[in-house]
């Protein structure tokens, strides 16, 4: 966290997957600059570039241009911004326009965007022709720290969230640091969630920094590059390590659980809570409830409380507008929750800041007595 | 090819695949008792079976059956019949099928069908939670020696066949050769190309014993079931010698370029063409142009037509019904095909019977004149 680099050139981190490891870089200036690094590793000469209404007008057209200079024929699509284009409605028109630009095998699918934009865009990249080459240019804190890495990609269902996808590795990530200065603070509050989810899986170090140095992050510059090269080597290692997601990447949904649970219960209506509020909210009931079990202590919890809060973040139902519906329609969408086996509810749960585990047989009706407890009526 | 088993307990063909290897099952019987064989190596007790509206009268009800008396609580979903229900508008009912079942990892997806079937079952089963367990019980011969082995699945895009699906593996294939007795003679006689496929590639000594025990081969019993175990057999070394179709398994698309391309001009409308009789047109014209280009004899294409044509396969383009676009519009459908690779193509060619090999660069314009040649106008 001290190592402090001033120099111009991006920071790579490595996401270790045999032959299909790939380079993440992070820094200023990288969407200028792209079509050099995609040209240095890619032999194709064709792309197809995936964007939000949102995105585009920023940072499409000095991406085409610098596709062009290099003399890669790009198309474009875009697409509605926001969590509902995560649907088959919207993959389909993305596989055609991947089909229709006739993208080889050395060519490759670029997503430009936040997590929306990434995950359906290499869902389509993993399906077009049963496997396209995939670039992530990530434009939202979140994405670049969480969603374009690890290659898990996909949709939602009525019956859920990404319960429809495939593991699809990208071949490039470029994460522009400068972009995020058009985020809104309101989503770079949500990205920093997962930021600060790093620090509470395992990296309690981290997340005393954080503590300390968060405003420097929202400020830009080193700190946030820092920030966000520690959060993306955390999740290269827990990929690298477990890439489809059987034992310890699990512990990358820490607060998802409850997370998801609650995005469903607000129709995935981002004015009324976006992904990041959904997790920070999460790992607030993660710490709690792991201390209703006796397995950490309160205080844990509250020291959770008040950095998410001092941040800006939402840390109790309560604080989502709107009216909630009653715990067990909320315990209806957590058993429907990826995370199920067998009947049995699985979450990440702790023993203190940095000290979360996989626990495999967390009973329903304790979760369900805590969700009415925090949730009356 | 002289082994010939007389015992009633099916053959076994097992698909080396390291930890996703699986075994296919050939004899007659086996619907009936196919919760038995699933029970043995599946712990989860929750299956979807999907099917199509002429299968689902025929085999649905032993199927499901079979699978209650074993405790396994199924939903079945029967979808149209027809190459036309391998495409979005069908997936994502099958999709929520699934998810609405609460499949969950022991459980597993069951396509009781044809290839159209299999190929939409697996793929809806690869992406349903980023990919869920899948039983393959074709129906077709077409299936049992060809689509239900290897794991590509996919649909159709209006750009072309099977341009969007995943690789996903089943974990079981039942074959029951009993169920082909109620396919239809075309049908039947389409699988049949597929037969011929394998001795054409690398068996023609297995060429040579269907020239003969064809009859036989229809007519069911032994000489039917070997057919089957020798195709299954051989597709599933070329799998497990290359799971991803990089080489050798390419060579399986004998006769599947230019099939493809009539399948797209005749609008996969089966009434006019399916897709057996396309390889089974393609075959003999690989045949024809590997002796156009000096790299076979010509008396090996007319040893294959003979024999095609013999078992009462389409041979030619003229025999397809109706009228075909002209020689210049098969081509696109050719270069949009999947096996092409930076603007050349890619083509099975032959060296005689079972001397099949990849060929890297066949100019684009002798194929063209050949086809003019072969359908002028
Ligand atoms: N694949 C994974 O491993 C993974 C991990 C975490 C989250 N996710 C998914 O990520 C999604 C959330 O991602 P998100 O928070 O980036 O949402 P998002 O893509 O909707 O982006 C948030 C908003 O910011 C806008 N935006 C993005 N970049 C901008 C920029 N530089 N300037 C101005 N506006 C910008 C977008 O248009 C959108 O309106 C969820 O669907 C979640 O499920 C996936
Ligand atoms: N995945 C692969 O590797 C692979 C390989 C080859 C072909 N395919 C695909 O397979 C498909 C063709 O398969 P198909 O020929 O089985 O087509 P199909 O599934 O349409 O079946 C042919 C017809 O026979 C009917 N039928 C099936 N079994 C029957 C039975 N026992 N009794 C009576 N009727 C029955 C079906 O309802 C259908 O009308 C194509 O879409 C092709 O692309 C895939
Ligand atoms: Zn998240
Ligand atoms: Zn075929």
């Amino acid at each position: 966290m001290t190592r402090a680099s001033l120099s111009a050139a991006p920071k790579t981190v490595r996401v270790d997957l045999g032959d299909r490891s790939y380079d993440i870089l992070i820094g200023p200036g990288l969407i200028a600059t792209a079509a050099g690094e995609i040209a240095g590793r890619l032999k194709g000469r064709r792309m197809a570039v995936i964007t939000d209404e949102h995105v585009a007008p920023l940072y499409l057209e000095p991406l085409m241009a610098s596709l062009k200079e290099k003399g890669i024929e790009a198309v474009s699509l875009v697409l509605p911004a926001g969590e509902k284009t995560k649907s088959f409605e919207h993959l389909i028109p993305v596989c055609e326009a991947i089909l229709g630009a006739r993208i080889e095998r050395n060519d490759a699918v670029i997503a430009l965007g936040g997590g929306v934009i990434g995950d359906l865009t290499g869902f389509a990249a993993g399906i077009a022709r049963r496997g396209s080459r995939f670039i992530q240019i990530p434009t939202s804190l979140l994405a670049q720290v969480d969603s374009s890495v690890g290659g898990k990609t996909g949709i939602n269902s009525p019956h859920g969230k990404n319960l429809i996808g495939v593991f699809h590795q990208p071949d490039l990530v470029l994460a522009d640091t400068d972009v995020l200065d058009t985020l809104s603070p309101r989503e770079f509050r949500a990205g920093y969630a997962e930021v600060a989810k790093y620090g509470l899986i395992d990296k309690p170090d981290f997340f005393a920094w954080l503590e300390k140095n968060w405003q420097a992050v929202f400020a830009g510059g080193e700190a946030r590059i820092e920030a966000i090269a520690i959060s993306c080597q955390a999740k290269a290692d827990v990929v690298a390590a477990d890439e489809r997601e059987n034992g310890r990447r699990a512990l990358l949904n820490l607060g998802h659980t409850f997370g998801h649970a609650l995005e469903a219960a607000t129709q995935y209506d981002g004015r009324r809570l976006v992904h990041g509020e959904g997790v920070a909210i999460g790992m607030v009931l993660a710490h709690q409830f792991s201390a209703r079990m006796n397995l950490a202590s309160p205080d844990d919890a509250t020291r959770v409380e008040t950095h998410l809060k001092a941040v800006g973040l939402p840390t109790r139902m309560n604080d989502i507008p709107g009216t909630l519906p009653p715990a067990e329609k909320l315990m209806d969408a957590i058993a429907q929750d990826k995370k199920v086996k067998g009947g049995k509810l699985t979450f990440i749960l702790t023993r203190g800041i940095g000290q979360s585990f996989v626990a495999d047989d967390v009973p329903a009706n304790e979760v369900l007595r805590f969700l009415e407890e925090k949730h009356p009526g």
